[in-house]
């Protein structure tokens, strides 16, 4: 939107442009929000009291300048306000985490546990006590959720998980014990959020990316232009399923030689010999052959992917995110091998974030709603 | 654009929004413009004249109905008018191709010979023969050219192909002896051009697609809600470079086991001891079973690369185009069994234009240049 819109919705998108407009700034006059968004001083003067009464948009002082005798009001994001809620149900954890309005961490739960084989209903009720302990601390810091966001290694429609393979899960309908929100509870696919968590809150990403979630599945969140790409059907991004080797080993998705099947974290693990990921990171860090092969191994094989993935995308970088960050220091030097031999030479990278990714992803995904739709948010509280 | 524009290259936009809705009608009012466009009756009426005295829209009488009493004025694009020109120059042929403002073929003239090995001004000096020719045709039937395309199996910048691999051209600047025309020449990716010939020109071509040219080299034009995917430094889609084996035969690209080596037109003929594409179709026809088994090949590899694409992009279908649309009836079994053998299942399709698709698609892109920026096209004729 590059302006004021003349019609019924006009007063949201207005709010929208403005919150945008503050959001953006960090700390902005009114006389300046008004060049910027084309709205009359007057119409500014009146969304921004509705900002500011709604917990929103808090008043600043400037400091003193010579140029301007006394301070001037400023209008900034209010930052002790409204949060949004981050939730993740992986195979290997679970996760909660709360963001404020200017994207800080006020709280982070992750809870370590293999999920597979257990009961979807278990999992999901040990989910709910970590949204209920976020919950309370988000209260505790005298902040208002203003929704939720669940990060899933698979796909959902609505609130209800259609597919998550690694966790062997079908339809699961998720009801969590939250308090009612101006947003709600909406459920996004991990890897997606991961890549934008990078995208909002990682240190340097370009605009034009490709974020791999390296867990126990491989997905990886594709940004064009600063932007999710979804393709047609909501499904792009399956990474893991990019095929290495027609005649490999079986795949659960009913391929062959996968990448997630040779080069996810299982498959490392068995290789390595090590029985949890920590333990494999411990080998790495003493120098056990048998952990750093099988590391390397599977580096390779995720350069070999990623180059596929830039001929085809032409991405400015790719990032490596999830667990591979973590394993990045015995990693990354096989992927850049592996890229190397291959035409395409993205930048290659890693997530700052790692493993938190998604769920910062997740709470930042609630905040973002907020920003584009205030008006929701005004309306609810009001 | 969705409405009329208000300044200083309103005209320009304004012909372009009045143009577009006419080419999108195939006839219309000027009452119906109005509507349309959101312009004043007046104004649709002065650049309606404008359109009309420039040769890009033409007058016609619709037909009597019961409902008004006499037949109405409709506008409609000039068929007979103005025309682009259409070139490529490819691995193992030459293509200049004429199409009208309508999109129907004007003129086609298609030579094959293998052009690698060959010096690069040689080439194009063949090609300016069949740009004169088309040239001289195009005049005969009374069509102005409003420009060129020249398709190249590689990249472009400006007039200079920077790379051409499978030509093994490097920096070639084209020069060819056109008339002065308002757009001038344009180059572009071959497989990016045979997607929007697709697109434009193909039938029932879905809006999220993958088109796969299939020549010496294999390419790839990834189509995104109707627009052309390029990636961040416009080399997306090189699918050729997918990699099936990683520990493969090494590619001209430096890479090894990519899918051009393993499964380009050259390794099915080598595969099939047949000495030509020609002589390949015959004995496939005549079901010898060298032939048969190396297409099926060279099939099951192209199906296993669009499993990974599809895991990737999530597109609704992929087209099989090029060679692979000429050898679809004894290719494509193999490609949807490919398919079949993992989850993502796209719509598998055969380009109803097949090796023509990127030179139509060329020719299209001048008659798209008319359609967005017509007052380029007056200014140059006026």
């Amino acid at each position: 939107m590059s302006g004021p819109v003349q019609h019924a919705g006009m007063r949201a998108s207005n709010l929208a442009l403005v919150l945008r407009a503050i959001a953006e700034a960090d700390a902005i006059t009114r006389a300046r929000l008004s060049t910027v968004t084309g709205l009359t001083k007057s119409s500014i003067s009146g969304l921004v009291t509705d900002l500011v009464a709604g917990g929103l948009v808090e008043e600043t002082l400037a400091p003193p300048s010579r140029d301007r005798g006394r301070p001037g009001t400023m209008l900034a994001l209010h930052r002790q306000g409204v949060a949004g809620l981050g939730l993740e149900v992986n195979v290997d954890y679970l996760a909660a985490l709360v963001v404020d309005l200017g994207g800080t961490v006020r709280y982070r739960h992750v809870a370590t546990r293999d999920n597979r084989g257990r009961p979807a209903q278990e999992v999901l009720a040990e989910l709910a006590g970590l949204a209920e302990a976020a919950t309370a601390a988000a209260a505790e810091q005298r902040l208002g959720l203003a929704g939720a966001c669940l990060a899933v290694p698979g796909a959902a429609d609505g609130t209800t998980i259609v597919r998550a393979p690694n966790l062997e899960w079908a339809v699961v309908p998720v009801e969590l014990p939250l308090p009612a929100t101006a947003y709600g509870l909406s459920i996004e696919n991990e890897a997606n959020l991961a890549a934008l968590g990078e995208l909002w809150f990682g240190t340097a990403t370009p605009r034009d990316f490709v974020h791999v979630s390296g867990e126990i599945g491989i997905g990886a969140g594709i940004v064009v232009g600063g932007e999710l790409f979804r393709g047609a059907h909501l499904r792009a991004g399956e990474l893991g399923h990019v095929i290495l080797d027609p005649d490999g080993p079986p795949c659960s998705c009913g391929g062959r030689g996968c990448l997630e099947r040779l080069a996810g974290l299982d498959a490392i693990l068995q290789a390595a010999g090590a029985p949890s990921r920590l333990e494999l990171e411990r080998r790495c860090r003493d120098g056990d052959d048998r952990a750093l092969g099988a590391v390397a191994d599977a580096g390779r094989l995720v350069g070999v992917a990623l180059a596929s993935v830039t001929n085809l995308l032409d991405p400015d970088a790719v990032v490596l995110g999830g667990v591979f960050a973590a394993l990045a220091p015995w990693l990354q030097p096989a992927v850049a091998d592996a890229l190397a031999d291959h035409a395409a030479k993205p930048e290659l990278l890693v997530s700052s974030l790692g493993p938190d990714a998604a769920v910062r992803g997740a709470a930042g995904a609630v905040v973002r709603q907020v920003i584009d739709d205030p008006a929701k948010f005004l309306g609810w509280r009001g």
